[in-house]
């Protein structure tokens, strides 16, 4: 294949395929919600956790159970997550034409200072799957406790094509 | 009346008739903000907390000060208020299209695990008024403090009809 | 000048002018992410910090190492730095037809019950600009931690003018 420019380049879905990046299942609720509304354009999600089939995948506080590093990953968990959510309603990534908000909750014992770094695990899968021109605005919050004692919860909107 | 179906079946209005369910009034502001927002169809509220002719009816923290069961029931109240406040923009519930987000904070002590069970006293009323097909996305969030020292804010987003 | 009336009466940057306000150099991110995304006509922020040249004006919780007045200021540079985002993103703030939505963070060490006057200085600068018309709903959380110990963190939506 020798096409140097055009959409082909840009489809997040063979970006997955190039990072060799497998998908989870998509994520079911643990109450009265959906995972995903789309009104006009804009796909909202449900707040996204460290969950692999329905079971959460990190437990603790960042800087207290768990370090930074861990929280790092607890992000990268939910994005993933995220995405198999996505993908469930859209059928395709391709279909992303923005990230537009991302928002990282850090569940933390209130010491935590260190809190752009963890919460980049997040926006990294997504810069490498939709590219860095996708790039969302992003609210990062230091919280006493998230669902079922998880370390991290991700809220996000996308904007999509029809 | 014999009609099987159609729109007045998913009438809101008609629900909150048929639960018995009275409308308080629409909650005012303790500050520098509206309490409703509309921007194209979407309808933007202001957090929504458990107050009753604007004075806090549950003050403290869910799993400190107060149990699950009044966490629970403060949801219910914030929620109630919200519909008021809905009604009072746009005359009737039934130009509701959709419940697209619902935002669930809830001031803990840190040790709260189990918060979908709280969150479910606000989309549960969503559900019985707007009907299952409405339901949201959600974000449920565990905090440090909510004004006036009340254990829940709702952040809420309704997709209307024109 | 003899206008009596006008859109020129309610200009935003004619505002900033007769209040004397220079607004501050735009921030510039702490990590993976972009300071605005515009979607259709709203235009959302990355969440604004007390921040003034990439370095945190205020550090601290408000109730603990910081008292309400000093919470008031840091949401009112955080709002400052917010204006200075959104005209460099649209030119004018004169397109801003609307503050949609105004999320107030504060990092407190929980027994923080005074937040809406806290957050007011946010909402105050706001209206000042944009006039009282255009006042967005709000929501005010107070929460563990924010990025870098900062004491403030806004997230805000403008309805702005194509």
């Amino acid at each position: 294949m020798v096409s140097t420019q055009g959409p082909q380049q840009c489809s997040a879905e063979r970006r997955l395929q190039e990072l060799g990046i497998q998908l989870p299942v998509p994520p079911t609720p643990f109450g009265s919600y959906v995972e995903t509304v789309q009104t006009g354009n804009l796909l909202h999600f449900s707040g996204m956790l460290p969950v692999v089939d329905h079971i959460p995948k990190y437990v603790g506080r960042v800087g207290k159970e768990l370090d930074a590093e861990a929280g790092r990953n607890a992000a990268y968990t939910a994005a993933l997550s995220l995405l198999a959510a996505a993908k469930e309603h859209l059928g395709s990534l391709d279909r992303v034409t923005r990230v537009v908000r991302l928002g990282v909750f850090i569940a933390t014992s209130g010491d935590l200072f260190d809190q752009p770094r963890v919460a980049d695990g997040a926006p990294d899968l997504f810069r490498d799957v939709f590219g860095v021109e996708k790039t969302a605005v992003r609210l990062v919050i230091g919280v006493a406790s998230l669902p079922l004692g998880m370390p991290i919860e991700l809220e996000v909107i996308f904007e999509i094509a029809e």
